[in-house]
């Protein structure tokens, strides 16, 4: 059934479901009832068994197994063992990659990593070239890096730049013989844009670049081919699209050209190559380990194995190909069905510019979004005005779009936003 | 009864632990039958809730409630609130500690904020001083901002340099009109030996340095009063004497002195002063949260205050009486029945110069511990030749220590650690 174009019921979005290839996945989440979740893009659902985990991390290996566990649980492993696992859903390969610490240190590690590497190949190049649209970490921790630099020290070459893209400024003007190193969330969290990954990448390397991906918002979500673009560097969190569980750790991974040479300051005792040889200077290991740096939170990281391993078993394709179904969806009934709204569609609808989640812009965003959210529809609020939609291919299915955006539209005809339990602003992540 | 000399028998010690005012709380822990645990030092003990705790964040919070969770579970206020729990116990006082990623980055945290600090007011400062006998780790982080600053910018000034305090250049020696910040650590990890806190601090400030202290192995062992002694930042972990679980987040306090005006280059969102207004530049919070970086692993932060909250109900005075007495009967007690073999005390006799572990050296060291763990001792190794004893007050007691002597006793008069299962070296954290 063509979902861009013919007409739709509530029927029809059944009997795609029931056709849906990835129906199965369904049953792999705890999903609470009367809820349409479409928030997975911030925070995953729990998968089943990660509840058994926590216990026996929690019960069997801390309380029985003590400070053994470090060795019999393979905790002190965990970060490679779910980096290999994590390898491959990213176009990564083992020993690539490491789940460990937060996006934001795991990005900064990689600024570091590369501002390093330029310092010893092309030392004039001093700009960071990062997007205004960004999540805003990603800003700050650019901004933290080059102000620690430029701060601390009496240059007498140029300072560390910030610089922003923007309308005003296209990646290729911003793009010179400054640049050392670019820095871009391939899925926008807030539109849902993705860049042409293979093609930015290559942009930048042809200026001289080195190139850093965020793929929070895109790994689990969309196909990603880290080597075949020839990146750099790329960071993302696990706690979205992969399910790990709330803020499980991030990851970080490493072209293999790089793997001998790159370096981080952030050089705690798990990154150094012989950690319990207790030496009194660092010596930085011959791998991935080198984006390491302390003690790793062990009940958080263990969790998010099974949530990597329920997206290993799905088809990247079929998960693809399903969730541009849903947002093609979601994108039509909205604007066949909350047509006479102010509504405005940030997301592309190129289906190759766009990720896995549908944003439309309202001038009460906050209080629409507070009102769905209070019938059941979980959708999430995002600076200015956005009410953001995340599809989840392994969860959401195309009744729950239908649902989803019958609620929408019922809070907008009955004005239901326009109350103060609703207008009124907390805190929403 | 003085356990420094009178004679003794386990009959003394049963009496002794009957005496307790602490014995107590060795019920608010599980621990395994048949296993005297000497090793709390290192990974604390599972507190009695934290499972229950545990399979609430995963089964309600994170599987029900979902994203709504950061707000109604107030996983979003975690560092803070649990950060206040700890200041009791390190004499800071509320809004002076945040809980939050690893001791590792919370140090690389203060010891950029303490160079910029000096950066502003006496610039030639550029020297870390800090100890060959530290944690590596706390050595590490220092020579990688050193590093990191002296590598990406052509210094007009002097270097920065990372100078070890050891026996060939005691801490007078080593502080001098270049010292930016002393970095130390409380108590030894090692040796157990403990700084006079107060009195190395005034020492810092009077060579017009800034004083980080790592509580790593004090904090939740023996009394600590930062406030009192005026320090200027503290790092430290929660899954040692404060029983956090494997891993857990770790902390960071800063003098009230610093709240306004200190910076850190981890500068990720959860440090900004408006996190969700999602402006495209950083702006530090004006608090304690500009300790803060990105998200935070919420399963293992959560579990952190099970163990706080029970570290809070014991009155650290009697904890601290009840530690002495038990280190010196572990030395008093090896001295008297491990005489005729080679053991060498690496832990200060004088009390006030120790911490709450007792190590001692053996050549052998290594298979020794590992036959000792085989007969359910669990101490710790840590090179050289060190067999490490972590005395935890509130779950271990005098027949505790009496029957861990015993085992090792039989360990090195049966020579059963001259076995090929316990030669055999692999990872011990």
């Amino acid at each position: 059934m063509d979902t861009t174009t013919a007409p739709l019921t509530r029927a029809d979005c059944l009997a795609l479901d029931a056709a849906d290839p990835l129906a199965g996945f369904r049953g792999r989440f705890e999903l609470p009832d009367g809820v349409v979740y479409l928030d997975g893009n911030s925070l995953g659902a729990l998968p089943r068994g990660a509840a058994e985990r926590a216990q026996e991390v929690v019960t069997a290996e801390w309380g029985r197994g003590l400070i053994r566990s470090w060795n019999t649980a393979g905790w002190f492993g965990l970060p490679r063992t779910l980096g290999d696992k994590l390898s491959r859903l990213i176009g990564g390969a083992p020993g690539e990659t490491v789940v460990t610490d937060t996006t934001s240190l795991n990005l900064f590690k990689a600024l570091a990593a590369a501002i390093r590497i330029q310092q010893q190949d092309a030392p004039a190049r001093r700009v960071i070239v990062t997007e205004r649209d960004n999540f805003p970490t990603d800003i700050y921790i650019a901004e933290g890096i080059a102000d620690f630099l430029n701060s601390v020290a009496e240059h007498t070459g140029t300072r560390y730049e910030v610089r922003l893209v923007d309308d005003s400024l296209p990646l290729g003007e911003a793009l010179d013989e400054d640049s050392a190193v670019v820095s871009l969330s391939h899925v926008n969290y807030r539109t849902g844009a993705m860049w042409d990954l293979a093609g930015v990448t290559a942009r930048a390397h042809a200026a001289g670049a080195l190139m850093i991906w965020d793929l929070a918002h895109s790994a689990g979500a969309v196909p990603v081919d880290l080597n075949g673009a020839g990146a750099d560097f790329a960071v993302g969190c696990t706690y979205k699209y992969l399910n790990g569980g709330p803020g499980a750790p991030a990851f970080i991974w490493v072209s293999p050209r790089h793997q001998d040479r790159f370096w981080q300051p952030l050089s705690g005792w798990w990154s150094h190559a012989a950690p319990f040889a207790m030496a009194d200077s660092y010596s930085a290991a011959p791998d991935i380990r080198r984006f390491l740096c302390g003690t790793q939170p062990v009940t958080s990281l263990a969790l998010v194995e099974t949530g990597l391993d329920v997206a290993l078993e799905a088809d990247m394709a079929l998960v693809r190909e399903k969730s541009l179904a849903l947002t093609d969806l979601f994108i039509r009934l909205v604007e066949e069905r909350c047509a006479e709204h102010p509504l405005r569609l940030v997301t592309p609808r190129e289906q190759a510019a766009r990720g896995s989640h549908v944003s439309f812009r309202h001038p009460e965003g906050y209080a629409v979004m507070s009102a769905v959210i209070a019938r059941g529809v979980i959708g999430d609020y995002r600076e200015p005005e956005v009410l953001r939609f995340g599809i989840t291919p392994l969860y959401v299915g195309y009744a729950d779009v239908w649902d989803a955006v019958e609620v929408l539209r019922d809070v907008l005809d009955s004005k239901a936003w326009d109350a103060p339990e609703h207008r009124t602003r907390h805190a929403v992540t």
